[in-house]
């Protein structure tokens, strides 16, 4: 058995889960919030339902990873460090470079440093904990699992946009789509749930978390998906504004008097999607409490839900057919209204909700009736798990592992 | 019997076509190019074939109206100005005021006028041209024939972007959509063309000229198009766009050295689509000619093909089914192969192309097989024609008509 360690680094949180592998039991897992800043929080669960907090200044993440193994000997949960054989690392960007996770180097370290440019937030950071982490387990197997490795193989037909083909080749304006790790995931155990090899199948993963997305898979490749070369594309998002016509920029910014690009590009990411269209709330469960008294709340849940159909309508047309929709992320784990009212929908392509079987939230299981010919499935994401498993995929001649 | 003409005015174009109405016969047509500058060139046909074309300084609006009337005397295609009954104007922009054609009076051109924001090329041309011809046949019924009045009606969802919905309200910031005319036109024709009443079917139509747009039409209801608040949007076109991540618009401009947005969304505009994607030819009709040999060409087509069967499938998805399929303008009236290429795409949806019927170009007939499931017409579009017929539909109580 191995214990694996499962890291996801934003600007200023750091979440972490720990595994035995393969037994895919978790041993504990927890964040450190307010990174950087004072007063930040450490929080733990671990064993049978322990609870573990803790608040004091973490301002390097340097701290923050010492602190991670140091708290994880102090509650007994390791004895020493190394007693963790691997860590996976989730990485935002992997451009075209990256089309599976990859064994960390010096050299794919200092490859990911260089695709700053497609995720400025996010990349630095976690390269920096890769550093980190590599310094105090210089002898343990790293990998990183980016959330665009997915779609780099998509056909470019899908990838592409049409725009000058040379700005593709010089600057990489594609396609690179996001929550690869979630759609990867899910759309391997939903498979599992079907009884059916994912090779065989023709499934549509939806994320509907507060960022939301859509990807199309072919007989197990990855072949589309609805985030763009940036998270802000695709569909209608709790803050993000999904498609627009790109002629509105301009237009608005004249409006609204607004003289920076990215103060416009700022407003369709964080005051746009569900928040924006109903002035209310950018969370789905405070839109259905709101939608009989509320006109714009009703719209605005329309309105994803148009998106989502339509989504669904596209990917089926250019894969010729639809065997598998899996519901996945906060909303399409927890939105039982919401998956109802996306299924019924769906009634072309012969899919029918099971009333009784959709009421749960978070559980593995199909929700469509047995006599549909395309089925359902609520399929909870775990991103960690998938990062782990990675590890020890790419480990497997490591005799840690 | 009546005399009506159809007037199309560009910046630099005045298009016309005069019809004897009800019977819809073509007395004449012809179009004046280089408006506005030196050696402007008239063309007409009328009669059995008779040509006529005259090079000579045409450089104002005012000169071009009155040299059109003064020509078609002339040519003997009518004795007098006031043999003309109507005159049906096309207008490209309409907002949300203008639903459907309008009679013109003072009020609506001004509220025309008002709406040049929405077009700046084109809107405040055609209301001159409205003006000047008010004046020269002043008892003469006018009609305004919007591009966008078919989609003014859709249902919200369709119609809102996912953006601040104060901006909808304050500044109109919606998808208006274009090629109304034509859409409306192949529509109530393919309908005829099936023997089944609009209002009974679920259709999708095509207009794939240089610009391109795509229509979905529940039980007669325009419900959604693919061009958004501007005709760049939706699917990829001969040197537009369509659809991208907005996104790209801060990115590509740091790349490109391009400090004023106007510079980009021009290229977007004009050096995009088919022409960027293949950087050989915005022609599809080059592209096919190429592909054999150029990659870079067949991509191009294959990208254009993958966002048409996109759009059919959520279309398809939304409308919770399909009946007919429509191909109308350029590409869509004689592009044999690329109907075929995309009706063979289609096969989800249980349509097949007739090789046969199919090998022809712009004339109206059902290309799919006898047992399709949905079927799939080639329909001619005329834009002029619709105008008049809107002319004669409006000025039912004038005794002119």
């Amino acid at each position: 058995m191995a214990k694996v360690l499962a890291i996801n680094a934003g600007s200023s949180t750091l979440k972490w889960q720990l595994f035995e592998m393969p037994a895919e039991t978790v041993l504990a897992k927890g964040m450190i919030d307010r990174l950087g800043m004072a007063d930040s929080v450490f929080t733990a669960k671990y064993g049978d339902g322990k609870k573990f907090k803790m608040t004091r200044d973490i301002k390097s993440h340097d701290l923050a990873a010492t602190l991670l193994l140091e708290e994880l000997k102090d509650l007994g949960i390791i004895a020493r460090f190394e007693d963790i054989s691997g860590i996976g690392h989730r990485v935002v960007a992997g451009g075209e470079t990256f089309q599976d996770s990859v064994v960390i180097t010096a050299q794919t370290l200092r490859k990911i440093e260089s695709l700053a440019e497609y995720a400025p937030l996010h990349n630095p950071t976690q390269a920096y904990y890769i550093r980190v982490f590599m310094k105090l387990l210089p002898r343990v197997l790293q990998v990183a699992v980016f959330d665009t490795s997915l779609f780099a193989k998509m056909p470019p037909q899908n990838y592409l946009y049409s725009i000058p083909y040379d700005y593709y080749e010089k600057y990489g304006a594609r396609k690179y789509g996001a929550h690869g790790t979630s759609h990867r995931y899910v759309s391997q155990q939903a498979a599992k749930l079907l009884g059916k090899p994912l090779a065989d199948l023709k499934m549509i993963t939806l994320h509907l978390g507060s960022g939301a997305s859509i990807t199309a898979f072919d007989h197990g490749q990855a072949v589309d998906t609805s985030m763009g070369f940036t998270p802000l594309a695709g569909i209608t998002m709790s803050t993000r504004c999904g498609d627009i016509d790109v002629s509105l920029l301009p237009y608005l910014m004249e409006k609204l008097h607004i003289n920076k690009m990215s103060d416009m590009i700022d407003i369709l990411n964080h005051k746009s999607g569900l928040l924006g269209l109903s002035q209310l709330s950018p969370d789905q469960r405070d839109l259905e409490q709101a939608e009989a008294s509320n006109p714009l709340a009703k719209q605005a849940l329309a309105i994803f839900i148009n998106r989502v159909v339509k989504y669904i309508g596209a990917y089926a047309a250019t894969m010729n057919g639809l065997d598998a929709l899996v519901f996945t992320a906060g909303s399409g784990e927890n939105g039982i209204e919401l998956r109802a009212n996306i299924i019924k929908q769906l009634a072309y392509f012969g899919v029918q909700v099971d009333p009784q079987k959709n009421a749960v939230r978070g559980k593995a299981r199909v929700i469509s009736t047995a006599d549909s010919k395309v089925a359902a499935v609520l399929m909870p994401t775990n991103e960690e798990l998938m990062i782990v498993r990675d590890v020890m995929r790419l480990g497997h001649n490591d005799p840690a592992l």
